[in-house]
């Protein structure tokens, strides 16, 4: 059967054609990067909300994208048409994993018992075609925030009994992910966070949305899922303030409920620049606190005040976000999930096959170039003459913890400015950078 | 002895006269609020690097500011003959406190034995002149970030010896604290963050700062400094990324390693601008972590990208900042430090009493308005109302622990989407700011 | 006949109730400022799309607003029944202008025929209602962006039936504009920019949209419509590059393609932070070029980089935004329309009123502020005494064009540092914004 | 003589060595592209104000830069020697053009007489050295922000004698132009500006500088200095608001003054960013108005909020900026002058080396990747198709101008919604990102 009037995407390598045609000229699903397949690196993943239900709306025009499935009125024969135009792309892209919200997947109901009743329809669905193709769940999620109800939060809405219909939505969404087999389960606190501290108790919020992860995790416990608990970071969108600012803020929350074993996070290149950083900042964060679960593959526009999900295409931050995920040894429960939607004037369904395949392209490129820079231990030999002082002398002494604060007055009360001066050097980073340039075309250059 | 030719600033109170002449309209020490005198709610600081040093020199410009001290051509007699200027201004200002990094006090020498020697003597006449006039020092500081030698950092310096020296003058300025009787020592990172990630190894460096902060702990109970500690966050300035971001990062620096019963926050108004927060937004993270201490009164331009110490003026700021420390129960051993310099087109001397006076002017307003908020209980009678569905029945039940998921399920399930929306409350905003504006005016109005 | 239940908004002025009840503070229509009724300085305009239409949406959630004529599930019933409520909330708030887009009006149809009879039937509606009520039309717009045609602009789409479409549209929004006697006709470029420069050529769709500028301007000649036609500036959003960036871009527009003659500006709070501006500079720039058509009352959130429309509540804004307004001797064919929408948790119908009502006495407060200061010549006198040396000596001979650069040379090539440093004057910012603090607590006080 | 010990940078192309060793890359001067050679269409030109003035300051340090002649003392002799290191590095680094401010070459006098003096006596050294090496001024310019007399500006200085000393020091650098037979002359308003719209006179302001650069051009025609004048737009920094704050800006600045004729723009990339925008959208602005004059080559940091000069690094805004100068047909009397400095940890010699080449690798490689796009008609392909409907049929009658709104409406007035939407086409932006991408990779690919 197919439904989409696309060609398969395939691995056409070196091949003439500059002009992205129907393959991948980087991604190399069966290549050996560094001991792994490439598709072992790169748990690509299609994110259900934006590649099949994203209508290309903003918040000043109607939706413009053109799909398959437009005619099809009746909700649930669309929710479930939608199945199988999703497991075509992910045949055709040769991608392995998807992703989803609760909401993604089927209308709600009157009440949570229908809304669930319909959701299961689809999962059933869902759970066939797996079996049928072998396509997995990178990670699954719920919509705490898009329906009225949440207007003011879910696990941290003022209202006992949306706090209670959060409770139970979460519930059933822990039983999907463990019907569906979902590698991690994914909290992203859309209304988490006040519109205004003059109405807000933000100390009683955090508190209540810290017992509801308890809750969350002693039901999953209780029913033997055992996939990884992500948190993920977002600054001011949609709520002047979110709680889970970046991934450090996140870490104190954690720390300060005593959460920090059952969550990692998962971390995304545009909610990094609304937060004021770089990508591979926040991983890196992450990965120093032992704490990085997955990654969303998108990019932003620094310029811009707001999410754009735009589908990546930076060779820069791919590849050192790729770098910081080498060091990390893969992303053993998480992934690279496509948390990125066409711009709204690219409204053709052939669009969507373009833009994950510049995604993956990109992403696959970044792995190439950040391994071949591992290979050559490029940033690795200038940190070791960086910080060689502390592997002697009086900085070995420090590291062993055998030195004082009148110790060191000792050691170097009496040193003039200029062996000071003398001790420090500098960074070299504009010929670092060039050094970066040169690997990315030699490493890419065809 | 008169060295400034400008009388002192008393309060005139409701006294005709808009345009700011020498008195304060709002600051009344001896008035009492809550139980207390302004003068205790509010300890006033002046900062010795913007009041005493501060040439008022941008990127692009040589300093602007005459100051009658600008003739003394040698830096040991101009450092000595700025204390009586200094103590003649807190004086006249009518101010009990002060605060100071130790290079702001007197030059450097060619080690840091040299640079101690300077440092005393002029500690040396601020401890005979605190002696005589009952001035004190809210806190005092170091600077790790002028010197070239600090090019990349004090304590994450990846040279030993820089990071050697940084412990030595960290030494000393403890040393000088416990002399001047410091309420607070202030740990401000100037350049504890990186320029590049690229060649950054970002843990080690962490690692680095917490055992010396460790070490500094050490030392202080060595010495019987019992001050409070505190660490200053600031994103982005002067090193690309600051470690200590916000009040949110640095809670998880402190948490990682075990550092939060020794450290408490000092936080900035225009630091805050810079990470993307409201001023009142870091006071109340950091009240809400029990990790308050003290106060820098600035602020800042939300529209201009970098730190510009601006003299407080904007009365919503300093209301919701003082009602923070109002719900604090005060600043036990911190207080309000002026970390603001005039405008570079305010360069005369006159200038620097008008804007100290327009500051204390501000935050004084600020305390009048928020403590007539919380007298009247306007916000907290909005909280009461908005939360008051988690003190009865499912709601009260989950404070008390006793709800899973599954009885949330039971609970909500079949609950119909009117009455779920009925649960929730406007948060009726529009209405609470009118509210503000309301109480600002009416309490100040004269 | 009572639709809203809710009463009447009245001047209840200084009594009690410092929170926001049924009336207003400052706002008293028949108030005289300055030789007119405060009701004319302050010629207020409901903005039908925020106030009639909006459903509180925002990218990450359905609509929360609850109105009275949600249950009219008809699209045309429900568009002619608020036009009822329209003109009774205009009548209870004591307001005597509206504005709106064609879009706002009626649904469309499948051809612009169709789209037109549903208009001209809602038209037909309020110019019967104006009649009865004496209630106007600020200005009229027409949307150009909402519908998925105008997915790459409609004045510069690059398609031509597209800019075929947005010519007849126009064609009919100003014959609108001449039967309901708009005093001004705007245009906002809501898709009038680029999504990526890689596929635009902005020098051919700025050459598109100047001519459709023209052929409006002679299309309202033809029919006899001599309202004053309005650009209004934003940044951004929501394409990545908006042509009509802010109000200096706007000019650069107008005078590159001869437009400055025909053109005013229309200007909005919110737009101006988002490209960097202070909404008083941006009033500022339009009012020193003879541009100042008519301002859009709302607010930011400096710190939020998109556009959230809120009700003005800031004082300083509102005091400097009325200054210029009286400066400029008023608006004469402009006004004071709320662009602004409530919160999205304040989703009751009583925060409409509520919010409108903030929004009024805001601007009123600022306005009676604003003319106290220029009564008592505050910032008239700075200015004078600054520029004070252009009034004499070679000052006044350079106004008078007498002067050369050798002259300059002649006169100032040995004149010493410590003369040319005696020459300027402090600007004395701290002590004028304390001065401004006075007058906002002293005027408004009660 | 050879003063730096660092040897010539020389082309080493393909060659081996991915780490940035003594040699461009792709800067290879003689290579012909599109008819030209290299060097002709990248005139490259060292900024002496960084290069040989800059001390790696920034608010918070002093400088690091070690510089060989940091130990000579006399401010004189200082300068002087610096113009023997100024054409070492020319030679060295086969860079054709330099550009300077008055205030970088030489120390300031008591008054302009003497200033004038020291000045041309470095001027006379330079002189002397052009003759010998053949080396060129692609621009000089004036400083009036550095000294405290400018303020409050210099041609907007409130105050007629610093505007008379202005005149008279840019009467001086015109002299200057004429002997060093600059290319342009450019006018970079550092403080002409406010600090605050409180106590400026905005309006008076520009008028006097709209005077002041008629009569400089009356000057500059006097005495026969024919290069282009260049404005130089920024925002923000160092005054709240500058007046040249973008391309646009400038723009209505020029027109509203009768300028245009008179002058072009100098655009910078970090300026860009600043005012919000991207660096070749600055280009292509002042492109489609004919104004482009010259260019400052670097890069800032987009998450960053002021001016850091780095030298540029990003292929994908070098390639996009050369394709908007080819299209230009090249900078008549322009450059790429590198506005740049390295980092402060960056303080070696060395450091200036290969800084500096990084950036002309960066231009060359961005050279190359834009030819080839344009001799592939990447884009031009891309916009034919894109417009095409207004080649043909109503459209091309619009073009034509023969069409009025009552002719669009009968054009249009009975189409069918899908048929409008048919008229649209994607934008395909992934998929020419994509291509971009890929055109990076194989151009410069080795």
């Amino acid at each position: 059967m197919t439904l989409f009037n696309q060609e398969r995407m395939v691995y056409v390598g070196n091949e003439k054609g500059l002009k992205a045609g129907n393959g991948f000229h980087y991604y190399n699903p069966d290549q050996v990067v560094n001991g792994k397949k490439m598709s072992e690196w790169l748990k690509f993943s299609v994110a259900y909300w934006h590649t099949m239900d994203q209508r290309l709306v903003d918040p000043f025009g109607d939706g413009t994208a053109q799909r398959p499935w437009d005619n099809i009125e009746d909700p649930m024969e669309q929710a479930l048409a939608k199945v199988d135009y999703l497991f075509e792309f992910l045949d055709k892209m040769n991608v392995e994993y998807f992703a989803f919200h609760d909401r993604d997947l089927a209308p709600e109901g009157n009440t949570l018992r229908e809304t669930n009743q319909n959701l299961d329809i689809v999962v059933d669905k869902i759970v066939a075609k797996m079996q049928e193709t072998g396509k997995k769940v990178l990670w699954n999620t719920s919509s705490l925030f898009t329906n009225p109800r949440f207007v003011a939060g879910g696990a941290t809405a003022p209202f006992a009994d949306i706090f209670a219909y959060s409770a139970a939505q979460i519930k059933h969404s822990l039983e999907i992910a463990k019907r569906v087999n979902s590698e991690s389960y994914v909290f992203w606190g859309g209304r988490e966070g006040y519109e205004s501290l003059l109405n807000t108790d933000m100390k009683l919020e955090q508190d209540h949305i810290a017992k509801f992860f308890r809750l969350a995790k002693d039901y999953a416990n209780e029913i033997g899922y055992t996939g990884q608990f992500l948190l993920e970071p977002k600054p001011k969108e949609p709520t002047s303030h979110q709680y889970d600012t970046d991934a450090a803020t996140t870490i104190a929350f954690l720390k300060t409920y005593g959460l920090e074993k059952d969550f990692k996070l998962n971390l995304e290149g545009n909610h990094a620049y609304l937060a004021g950083h770089t990508y591979e900042h926040e991983v890196r964060v992450a990965r120093d606190a032992g704490l990085l679960g997955s990654l969303d593959a998108n990019m932003g526009d620094k310029l811009i005040g707001w999410d754009i999900d735009e589908f990546p295409n930076d060779i820069y931050e791919a590849t050192l976000v790729m770098y910081e995920m080498l060091k990390n040894g893969g992303l053993p429960t998480g992934g690279l999930n496509f948390d990125s939607k066409p711009r709204r004037q690219s409204f053709d369904m052939q669009d969507l096959f373009f833009a994950h395949a510049a995604g993956m392209d990109t992403y696959a490129a970044g792995l190439l170039v950040a391994n071949k820079l591992i290979e050559d231990r490029v940033f690795e030999d200038v940190l070791d003459d960086r910080y060689s002082s502390f592997k002697t002398g009086i900085g070995a002494d420090f590291e062993a913890g055998k030195v004082t604060f009148k110790d060191f007055e000792n050691y170097i009360i009496d040193k003039p400015q200029s062996e000071l001066i003398a001790a420090t050097k500098s960074g070299h980073l504009e010929q670092l950078k060039s050094t970066l340039n040169n690997y990315i075309y030699t490493v890419l250059g065809r």
